[in-house]
């Protein structure tokens, strides 16, 4: 898909397609839409980042609030979306050992309940081993840092899906 | 579900519960849940539009476009949230006649193309002859005001829609 096709699109057909850029937040996509034309892939990419950075802190707080833990109850159930579910699952998350799967588990409620949303990470640049890792050292980070830890790993994911999307090359990201 | 049980809930439980307040903008729900303890429904609610009113137009018209036509497709298809079905069913939509639909279709397809957002009714407040007779309506409202009437439908909307989830009476709100 070039820029030319998503310029063309109706609010109804772009969020269709780019609504899950930010994970289960259809309104992001559906507010960039305003912002049409775009130039570029990139361009297209400064208007879903800029209006994430323009919200308000528990606006920022709630689209992490809106991303599943990784590997937890809903890779269980079934129930992530096609993309998580990807992700996901190319970090190796899905034939985790029940060990490991519970020390996850325990990480993720901890993390939960001290910063108050779920922990995410970029999982497409991980695997199973970096991911228990990177969140047991995040736990212990400042609050305010964390937070913009987190969003960053929002960006990194979106970026990653719009790429697909417009079928770019993720290495020129 | 008194406002005790509402103020227990951790944000997975919230977001669950209220996540469609406002028509898939899961991330206005658990944006809310950073503003707990809530000290009743007006609280609550009061929360909920402060992020609405506190967003860029683009978001505010972001929300509009999260929302389905009413008589519209995802009906036919049954594609409609939970809420939605029942809210349009109320209004008589999903009985309409080949003549009735087309003609809302036209005028919401109008709408559309006008304003850049689909036209918005609490239709709980409405039926059938009134929906079409208030589309026409509007459809002839300018652009500014028409936003701050639309998001006034949404409010009124997710007002009814928290009524219902801690079984107040929709009469006191």
């Amino acid at each position: 898909m070039d820029i030319k096709k998503v310029n063309s699109m109706d609010f109804g057909e772009f969020v269709d397609v780019f609504g899950n850029v930010i994970e289960r937040c259809p309104l992001i996509a559906a507010a960039v839409w305003s912002q049409r034309p775009f130039s570029d892939l990139e361009d297209l990419k400064k208007h879903f980042f800029a209006f994430i950075d323009a919200l308000p802190q528990s606006g920022q707080e709630g689209i992490l609030r809106c991303h599943p833990d990784l590997a937890g109850s809903e890779l269980r159930r079934g129930t992530l979306t096609a993309e998580s579910q990807r992700e996901q699952s190319g970090a190796g998350l899905t034939t985790l050992g029940a060990d490991e799967r519970l020390r996850l588990a325990e990480l993720n409620a901890q993390y939960r309940a001290r910063f108050g949303f779920p922990f995410v990470l970029a999982a497409r640049f991980s695997d199973r081993a970096a991911v228990s890792r990177e969140l047991a050292r995040r736990l212990l980070c400042p609050s305010a840092q964390e937070l913009r830890t987190a969003l960053g790993e929002v960006k990194k994911i979106g970026s990653l899906r719009l790429a697909d999307l417009l079928r770019a090359d993720p290495a020129k990201l």
